[in-house]
């Protein structure tokens, strides 16, 4: 069930809140155990704010929208009196004394918090294979990764243990686990949605956003979740508009720019194949679809490790000490970015500004990019490498090829489901935008779910 | 002669565009083989440009308070056709195609540019003794530094060789050489002056302003060189209040802080008694008077060099390999720099933004800090150390110490003479405000001036 329906059928009075949430809650009771997609399930809460929320329902109180949605936060994102781990050994009992603003916001708005997801050890990279936590696995093949760092995101929403959870993405960690898990994710605009309160990874590259079950769902939460916050010094004052996406939603004058360069090269055939179905059936709905030439994507996937590596180490600075408190793989990244020179970080920066300049000579051209969300479907648990046209690449480099650039430009993306491999895994289309366009690919991804 | 004086006189008839400029041509011709202030006077070009200007005014055509007014520009300002050596062996021979937006803007007011100012080697370093293009005296005594890196815009602007300068200012360089010199000297808020076509060292610590004879001069070319500039990604759309204090100039209502702590420690004792002189003239003009308490001034100081060792480096790492191109100083400084990691150049970035919040708070409570500009007056060329309470200190890092901090905050401050010491050499007041709150400094400069 969609927000949108859920939405109907609480004011239609099919179910109530508490309803709902125990549907949500058996979910979780059946699938967690295997699935693994929540560290904390905070059940005795969720069913005293889901009675809290019938009862303003009885009263003629209606929040909009979330009002009585099941909802869960990743486990970076701060909520009062529940533990906060973060995915992390140095972290496995904090419990915050506070609230995150996109928490804050969520609560306001009347969804009903329903526990913290897993994730990749400090969201620090794409399996969600998590050595304090456990692994997290794919509902549609559990010996695959559901992506991540935010998998358990991924996995909540595709499974229906909740409508809507929270994600952050520094380098994909949104729009992976959507990719691999057969869901909407959207990383809004760098500066939309505030991050007080949320564990940070990479600050100039963290950014957190929906995962939903429906591109309508998206827009209802990341509207839900938009605000400013002088308590994020990247917040912006920009404003939101509040757009849910009409039914039926026309693409009439549209451009559409697909990539000739970088996007489709290494993809597995049958992603290519449905990333084109979706540019054909935007033609049909009224797009224009245009071949563009993209300015250097290794560019920017070079600023973005070389940011991110001295972000992150800056940022865990104190804990790297503590060796054997962290997973393997963090660790080697921890200790990579140590040994990150300042004058690079400095010119990643510089150069990353002509890079923003540089991208956005393409948006004259064209009002969004289709791109593969993920050159494969999800690897297994424990696949070093992804092999694509004969070659064998890192599967962490592979499936974050055509993300963590974005974060880099700072511009929304969305990523959303556009077609099943022979195997029946997900595949996931990625359309980016001009900043602060959020609305555009709300229009373009709803027009495709309506009419696929 | 001041701009304002100057002005009137041109617009009286009493003196024209041309024989100003020749007043401060043959000023020059007689000064500068001695003093060293220009590196090159561009005599040809502004004989032309004064012609014209007379030209205009004989047509009823006003360019307003800078029309006819000789300037000149810090040599790492670019303007097309006119060599741009920063100081530096490496630029010896550069020649822009283009002009510096401060250089556009002074020129469409009707600026006439009579050369370019030497100044420290890179703009790194306080001294300007320069070792390519000779050491720069200061006017009151040949023996003494100017102070820098803009040194050469102060020794002009003392001796009357021009009206106004430019200078930029990454720790210090406009207020340290207006301290030395007996001028004013104003660093902007961040953000306020455009920095295109200006040579970088510390891009998040570079702020370009005036030197001027006056504080009325300073709100002139002020206002003439501010304004958004979508060429400088850190160029602010706030607006700048035209605002030329008035005469009488009152203080009623204004809240000054006095530091108790830091800014009075290690300092001669006739510049603190210069400071404190200019606190109770101005309780005189109606301001009251404060202590306060500021926050820990080093641990800006840490969190500026740390930045700008790391900036600068990265701006000239292509060149660095080119060792016999660098003076000793600025090759140690370059040296250290690429040796700082990134992790401590990002985590001085995140301690920069708790210092500004907590930096705000301050000026909750007054409007503006008086503080010594430089511990001492003038040091004498070649001297390394400087002694203050008995103690030695290096001579950079005791003239840099109550200034560097503000640019890390990016707060405007204005520097103005209060005195001079017993050897008659001109002791400096730095008055600190709110970011875009330059009309503040600028009414507490002019009324003091007006009363002194």
């Amino acid at each position: 069930m969609t927000v949108v329906e859920a939405g109907k059928a609480l004011r239609d009075g099919q179910i109530s809140c508490v309803e709902l949430l125990n549907e949500c809650l058996s979910t979780i009771e059946r699938l967690n155990p295997d699935l693994n997609a929540f560290i904390t399930v905070t059940a005795d809460s969720a069913r005293k704010r889901a009675a809290e929320l019938d009862d303003e329902f009885a009263n003629g109180i209606d929040r909009g929208p979330l009002h009585g949605i099941p909802i869960a936060h990743k486990d970076l994102i701060c909520t009062k009196g529940h533990r906060c781990t973060s995915g992390s050994k140095l972290f496995e009992n904090y419990m915050p004394d506070y609230d995150a603003t996109v928490a804050v916001r969520m609560d306001d708005a009347g969804a009903v918090m329903t526990g913290k997801t897993g994730l990749h050890e400090l969201a620090y990279g794409i399996t969600s294979s998590n050595p304090h936590f456990g692994v997290i696995r794919n509902p549609h093949d559990r010996d695959r990764i559901p992506g991540g760092s935010s998998g358990g995101s991924g996995v909540a929403v595709a499974t229906g243990m909740v409508l809507v959870a929270s994600g952050t993405d520094t380098g994909g960690s949104i729009r992976i686990p959507a990719s691999f898990c057969g869901v909407v994710g959207l990383k809004p605009t760098y500066g939309r949605v505030s991050r007080y309160g949320v564990k940070p990874l990479g600050p100039s590259l963290d950014h957190v956003g929906p995962l939903t079950q429906s591109v309508r769902d998206a827009a209802i939460a990341l509207h839900v979740m938009t605000g400013y916050d002088d308590r994020d010094p990247s917040s912006s004052r920009k404003e939101m508009l509040e757009y849910v996406p009409p039914s039926p939603c026309s693409l009439a004058g549209l451009r559409i720019g697909m990539p000739r360069n970088y996007f489709f090269d290494a993809v597995a055939p049958d992603v290519r194949a449905a990333v084109e179905r979706m540019a054909r059936l935007s033609e049909s709905l009224g797009a224009r679809v245009l071949p563009v030439q993209v300015p250097d994507v290794e560019a920017l996937n070079v600023v973005a490790r070389t940011i991110l590596l001295a972000e992150a180490s800056a940022v865990l600075e104190s804990h790297i000490a503590q060796r054997d408190k962290f997973g393997e793989d963090v660790l080697a990244l921890l200790d990579q970015g140590r040994l990150v020179p300042a004058t690079d970080y400095v010119n990643a920066q510089r150069l990353r500004r002509y890079l923003v300049q540089e991208w956005r000579l393409i948006f004259s051209a064209v009002d969004c990019l289709f791109t593969p969300a993920t050159p494969t479907a999800a690897p297994r648990i424990g696949q070093k490498q992804v092999e694509l046209d004969g070659e064998m690449f890192d599967t962490r480099l592979a499936t974050t090829r055509f993300m963590r650039g974005i974060n880099v430009l700072g511009l929304p993306a969305l990523c959303m489901p556009c077609g099943k491999t022979s195997e029946g895994l997900p595949i996931g289309l990625q359309v980016i935008g001009r900043a602060w366009e959020e609305h555009v690919l709300l229009r373009v991804g709803a027009a495709l779910e309506d009419a696929s």
